[in-house]
């Protein structure tokens, strides 16, 4: 068996320096206990035990993952500092479906219906997927810093690295530095240059500044250019720039939503798909919008293996921007569905949201979905 | 092993209130006998003896499986009433294509080329492809009862669901009654509304009603709303709504494709793909055509989980509608030989059929071609 | 364990006469020697021991294959005649992305950077990438011959078959032999007729005449048309026709790129996935341009079954044309990163590249990149 993966930080919750140690046994298609609550802020150790006749293993939605566990043995699982509530489930095919599932709530309440407390824990434990405001200046210079960070390698610490945004014209100047443990560099698909200076491997300690000026517009894939790519796309070494179309109209909301997936011992079968680095991080913590917003999405498709079809329930597209062009209008009499990304691909989709209530978002590859590709917007009134 | 599975009803044929029982063995990579014929309207049972050094399972092209069956096992399959041709075939990495392979036939008589006889049966046999007409008046009522039947779940019996179909502004007033075991809902990507009241899940023997107006054009998907809903599409509960664009042009002849998969243990691979709810049903009952025709095909890929990329052998695209928009028109020097269909997302391609002959129609992702996406549309003069 | 396979033959090297034969073990997840240098023209035999504790395969990216090895077996792997540099791999889930490799060296010498010698070795090695040009006439007489070559099934010996290439309202006139051993037949998209006769599978010693007039302009597929499909497309049997848009206009440089994918036992992962037919040959042998030069990339994908996600490192495509539409021109302000394309579709993207370098291509789906959809274009001053 592979050694247990450790997880990633959970948000930016105040360690409280003491740890909670859970036993939890998987038998007859299920883990018991099912549920474990935490004090938000704890580290969380799990000891699982296999009393299955067959194997399990057991992933969590912040990446930590035990690895398979053979009949009759007990792994320890890091499951590192809990911020929020986390989702669990054994990752062998069919296992999951099949309801092999394992929630973790922290302590100190998430009451969601409480508007202040909800907005609070939020910040604490989901990514924020709100666009940055494009910037002023025409040069926009940014430090990115490979950071090694519970078992994830990234860019400034978190999975997916920041967003840019930029307009067309505009400049970038990318100071990379290294301060993880192996070789890592980047690739801006942002910018047209010969990649043999500026994407180059760098080794730990060392730094060097790429820079590329944008001259055309899109949302763009940026990853970590060292090989095998496949593992550090896979380990979290990935992001987005949005270069703004010279029209683009204002909308009431706009987000950014970065789909990808993590991997277990399987290179052809993830654990997890995310929206912003964690499974189903936005249904405990929904995106929020007013009835009759236009609420515009970018969404980028990391990888680095699946397609995505961007869907969100109860809601129709009236405009679709794919790799470059316009697809679909509002003045257009058809509507989509469905935005469909392969790897690297990238657009946004437009939506007016007709009434209140809560509209889930999906890959509408119903696995992946399963996986954690799926989160909610609140629509209130 | 799992338990099998049993099969869906085929058709409306009147059954014969008869059971035919046959023993098949697979040994050497083959089952013999390698055909059955069976009386149409007789319930088959098949007892299947594993005398190979390897597992081996059957699946039939009406949904029934027997699930993995172990070296020296001999397994029950009930096929159900039997209505028409069936193929079967070991689901496992590689033996369909190594050419294990069972073919069921239906006495009476197919006698492929006697046209009034082909019809009759294929009434009787093959899901009818022909696009419904376009219903006057803009308010629509219609009643969905979910029903499981034969192992799948269904809307009014049948999978894929009833074709619904209208114009931008009608309104469409659906009834939706669970007469099945577990709860089930029901999600019309055709209308734009807060899926929190209309796409709950209701109990068994309870019923909701669903409004919702069509402003957009398109062939929309609808689908269970039911957690876990890659079960739930998997298992048969999905159907189309058309909402033609205000311009659609008249055609000689428009069909409708819902492409799906089916299921057994990995829900990683599907044991079959179908157009229309079976796999091969339109080799044995082609759809029909007269050279010269102008053809459309509405195409809807259900998922839950593959990207299908429809193909006409033989014949090229000269338009191209997909989500929403027009991609390609008869005035355009360039043909499409295929429309690509992640889940959820569906459009038409027209051709014209230029002489007789049958064209077969596929996904050209080659292993779902073999799984039984394929169907042939016979043209004559 | 399954039965080795033969290599293809490598290019048109003068075959020595020679055999040189080399032990190699697997062992601890490595391959020892993890280099072998044979003579440019000899045939090279391997005598691969598997000392490990799990069971590893031997894959070559000239299509030859151990099949998996038991602990404590060795196989004798013919690789037939070595006429450039090879890459080798285990395919076996994981393996190769733990630096599971094997480099096959050849020797008389490729000096990457004396050009003369790289030129002279590229015309052996790799398949060359460079569009024909469009022939004149309107009546083009091709022969297709099947052969099966080092366990290939191929058109004319080569994988892919011949890129054949002419005007909208062109005739193409093919006459199909087979050569090989079993039946096979052709389906060219290119054109629109009933499949019937011409499509029909033929014996081995038989020939039939194609006739088909384009009508449409687009890169379309051919392939063999013997059932099953996905057996003969997988064995190598497919190519690409280049039906020139009326307006299309001339460029620096123009590539054609037919995507593929090779397997072992497991007909859902590809053991190799490919441009032109072998994995990574343009790594060893780049395409070359100019800085400044505008390039134009033809891509096909073939499948049989894999989504291609075509991106250029280093670059931005401003002109993306597929499936028989213009979808972005130079004068639009954004830019594409990814031609997506399903099995069976195709289109063309356009770049300049801006400064000399070396620009890796790769199917941004990264385990197929891994697999060997990679190259290099290099550009010089
Ligand atoms: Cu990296
Ligand atoms: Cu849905
Ligand atoms: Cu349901
Ligand atoms: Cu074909
Ligand atoms: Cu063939
Ligand atoms: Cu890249
Ligand atoms: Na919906
Ligand atoms: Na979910
Ligand atoms: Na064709
Ligand atoms: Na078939
Ligand atoms: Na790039
Ligand atoms: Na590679
Ligand atoms: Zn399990
Ligand atoms: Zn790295
Ligand atoms: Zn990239
Ligand atoms: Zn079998
Ligand atoms: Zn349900
Ligand atoms: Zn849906
Ligand atoms: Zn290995
Ligand atoms: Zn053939
Ligand atoms: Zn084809």
């Amino acid at each position: 068996a592979d050694p247990p993966a450790a997880a990633s930080a959970t948000g930016n919750v105040t360690p409280t320096g003491h740890t909670t140690t859970v036993a939890v046994t998987a038998d007859d298609m299920r883990f018991s206990p099912a549920e474990i609550t935490v004090p938000a802020g704890d580290r969380l150790v799990i000891d699982l035990t296999n009393s299955d006749q067959r194997r399990h293993d057991l992933v969590l939605s912040n990446g930590a993952k035990t690895g398979t566990v053979a009949r009759g043995a007990t792994v320890r699982l890091d499951a590192g500092i809990i911020g929020g509530d986390l989702d669990g489930w054994c990752s062998l095919t069919g296992h999951r479906m099949a309801g092999m599932t394992l929630k973790v709530t922290t302590t100190g309440g998430h009451t969601h219906g409480a508007d202040a407390a909800r907005t609070a824990e939020k910040e604490q434990t989901a990514r924020d997927a709100t666009a940055p405001v494009t910037p002023t200046g025409e040069v926009h210079r940014i430090d990115l810093t490979v950071q090694e960070v519970g078992g994830r390698w990234t860019y400034n610490g978190t999975v997916p690295g920041p967003v840019l945004r930029g307009r067309v014209g505009d400049t970038f100047e990318i100071t990379l530095r290294n301060e993880g443990t192996v070789d890592h560099g980047v690739d801006f698909h942002a910018g047209a240059l010969a990649p043999d200076r500026p994407m180059r491997p760098i080794d730990p300690g060392e730094q060097l500044t790429y820079r590329f000026t944008a001259t055309k517009a899109g949302i763009w894939m940026y990853h970590c250019s060292t090989m095998p790519m496949l593992l550090h796309i896979a380990n979290g070494m990935y992001g987005a720039v949005i270069i703004d179309p010279p029209d683009l109209p204002a909308v009431d909301r706009e987000f950014v939503l970065v789909q990808s997936e993590f991997y277990g011992d399987d290179q052809e079968t993830p654990t997890a798909v995310a929206f912003n680095g964690r499974a189903n991080q936005y249904d405990e913590h929904p995106l929020t919008a007013t009835a009759g917003n236009r609420v515009r999405f970018w969404v980028l498709n990391a990888g680095p293996n699946r397609t995505s079809a961007f869907h969100v329930v109860g809601a129709q597209f009236d405009t679709v921007w794919y790799e470059g062009r316009r697809q679909l209008d509002p003045a257009d009499p058809g509507g989509a569905q469905v935005l469909a990304l392969t790897p690297a691909a990238g657009g946004y989709v437009e939506t007016v949201l007709p009434e209140p209530g809560h509209y889930p978002f999906v890959s509408h590859v119903m696995v992946d979905a399963e996986r954690g590709a799926h989160g909610t917007i609140e629509v209130t009134r």
